[in-house]
């Protein structure tokens, strides 16, 4: 029976999952739990994920939620995965674990709230907050310098010196690729002062290409719109209108 | 060399990895980092640490920080470890790695959240937050439901319907024993409608006891204290001083 991956992919997990299976030639099924319709909320979903969250997924009769758990999971299941993924020696693991574990309090966070309450609240029935908005920028700027001056200071491409990526690499990169949907000048000034992270991004894509690009195609196109509709001065109720027929 | 465990007892991810030493046997040194009084921005300590958070540790040559990493590394570095901590067969680690992503940001970030901006806050020279506060109970809330209905609904004592704890187990209790701090009736509000999660506290101490009361003697104490100064009518500095001079 194929894996069955439940995804939305204007989520940043569901994507790294969705990069993940394609670029380890993991066969998989992909059911769509459509966040702007608010699917997640659905009955039938709550069977496979009681925590109503994507991605998710269905092994046989193994259901697993939360996308590190998952990608923990999938290095470990399938046997085609290359090691350098998720290392069975313990020290490089160990270091590729921390950097997981603090992601979900710091760059996740910074970044989610920020997005969020600047941009993709209203799409969600939610209004924005611009206190939110700044407690999640100043969360997100330190996570970038950490990332820059920690895990990106050797020489390596990919974090912890690594010369390969890992699902670190993955988790954090498509995290800080929600980003696109923000406008471009605001996105830019976030990630100029940091240069290594964005060297180390380009890296992460062309190690992960063509699915990295395939598996951003729908960002891509709301960053679009977006970027259209405040050219026009558009507010935030046909922005609304406009996420909910691209996601 | 011994290892080192740099930690300060106030923080329940540090009593998590304490706990779990003391349990499994390994032999450690505590170094502790004060908190309240900043010990951990000193630059000494962002040799061990970069990101400068307890718990971290130094193994021989090896340094490594966040709790859950942490907790994996020591279940598979000692031998001595029982493998209900850190299963080695794939599934039952897949649903264990699961509640520890699960609990970055939902319990942890509602306990902590409620925790500071209603009790702790000013022994960080921080203000309590009311709107904040709100917002931690509601995540909070919905995270002590999930643990009840979802980890704790079948008929083992531990999460997962396990017969013994895991790391899972010893981190989310230590994290929801923070809730001790609070004045007694409001945490009684908070808890009392979980009479599983309670049970499994209470299951999670006697597995883990004498060790796990020791490591939160420190607690008792500040929670003393404070209820103390409450019967009083103290005011936020004088908890702040009572709070130094415990932590």
């Amino acid at each position: 029976m194929r894996l069955k991956l439940y995804v939305d992919r204007m989520s940043q997990p569901s994507r790294a999952v969705l990069i993940f299976c394609k670029v380890n030639g993991i066969d998989f099924e992909e059911i769509k739990v459509d966040l702007a319709k608010r699917e997640h909320l659905k009955p039938e979903f709550k069977d496979i994920n009681p925590t109503r969250q994507v991605p998710a997924i269905v092994d046989g009769r193994f259901k697993l939620f939360e996308s590190h758990a998952i990608l923990r999971y999938l290095a470990c299941a399938f046997p085609g995965v290359a090691d350098h993924w998720y290392p069975s020696d313990l020290f490089k693991r160990s270091k590729i674990e921390s950097v997981l574990d603090w992601h979900h309090s710091n760059l996740r966070r910074g970044a989610v709230t920020y997005v969020l309450n600047t941009t993709l609240a209203p799409a969600f029935g939610l209004q924005l907050n611009p206190q939110a908005a700044a407690e999640g920028e100043k969360l997100l700027f330190a996570s970038l310098a950490n990332i820059e001056s920690i895990w990106l200071k050797g020489n390596g491409r990919f974090l912890l010196g690594s010369s390969q990526p890992s699902v670190a690499d993955l988790s954090l990169v498509c995290e800080i690729m929600q980003l696109e949907v923000l406008d471009e000048k605001d996105r830019d000034r976030i990630l100029n002062p940091y240069k290594k992270v964005q060297q180390w991004m380009e890296d992460t894509k062309r190690a992960t290409g063509p699915h990295f690009e395939e598996m951003h195609g729908i960002l891509f196109k709301v960053k679009a719109k977006l970027q259209k509709q405040r050219l026009l001065g558009a507010n935030n109720s046909s922005i609304k209108t406009s996420l909910q027929s691209k996601m």
